[in-house]
């Protein structure tokens, strides 16, 4: 059993790729998180179709995440 | 009586299909979830029409989660 | 007084209809709930106005369901 | 001072009509009720425009419903 | 200071309009009230640039109301 | 630090303007509040981009706004 | 490990960029935030692809934030 929690503290420091509610998919440097899966992302970046935009250091509020896969 | 987190014990290490509320549909094994339904699954895969989608390991929030079957 | 979820304890292990959010309407045979109207439904059939879509077993988030009715 | 409650127990065993958030209208005998508002409504029929349609016994979730008047 | 709920108490038995969050205008005397807002309102008509139609006794859920004026 | 609700109890007797999530813009004098961000506006006026309307007082529904600002 | 409240402590006083729910963007000097992220932002503009808006001092409701980053 992973839970879910477990896999984010497996991911700190590691790259992920974020898919929110409004479709915009974001990677970056997981460097934080809490129970309520807010993340704190470095070097992060939005990534659509034909571009890529930098973000740098990004709080996410967790109820905007749909799925979080680690890369 | 088959309460509703006691199948997703018994679906463990298997196969299950996602419906989310954005009308995707994710197959994979899942490996771990929480009391909110949130789940992680491994060797994910995106369903449309007319294609699939390679995902890995996902971190699935459970509010966003419509139906769950095992396969 | 009919409790709801009394009528769901009622309904144990016969046919309900239920009508989603999305405005899909599944149909199949009620072998679990619990607190929050999560379900476990077993040989689940989605039906639209021209067609039926097998789904076999369906552990469904309470949250998503607008109504359900005993068949 | 009519506490909203109060009303749903008053109208017990009685006919009444219900606007949903997805704007169908409800109309049936209330024969139970829960704290969150959840009902039980019995010879349900749904009326749009131009039609109606029975719907028999329903489970109605509480977070779906714009608002109840007795009939 | 004029606590919210304070302001809907002294609105007992008086004339209100309410704007819902599906944009539709409801005017009536308000009879009850709860901590969450769900009201209970009588001799209710419903607004339209155009037209207006009589609800009488209605039970309002508080989760759909945007604002209250006293009238 | 000046905590959200402190500036609401600073702005009290005080004109403000509101961003509602239907995207309306309401201005008056802030009246009162509570800790769910439910507030009383008086002579309340909505503006939209070509036109002022009058509401007088209004409860207005915390979970309704985007942002609030002193004016 | 950054814990998403630290990250937001740290950036008192700093300008930070917020993206709402409502595709929104606002950039202005953080002056404080509570528990569920509502926050008071001073010096507020709002961005838009081809014009800003000055707003001044806005209190923020937490739940329309989407992202938040310090510039």
């Amino acid at each position: 059993m992973v839970m879910p929690l477990a896999l984010l503290e497996k991911s700190m420091n590691k790259k992920i790729s974020l898919m929110l509610k409004d479709n915009r998919i974001l990677e970056g440097k997981l460097t934080g998180y809490d129970e309520y899966m807010n993340m704190v992302i470095e070097e992060t970046e939005e990534r659509t179709a034909d571009a890529s935009r930098r973000l740098g250091v990004v709080i996410l509020r967790g109820n905007n995440v749909v799925s979080i896969s680690p890369l």
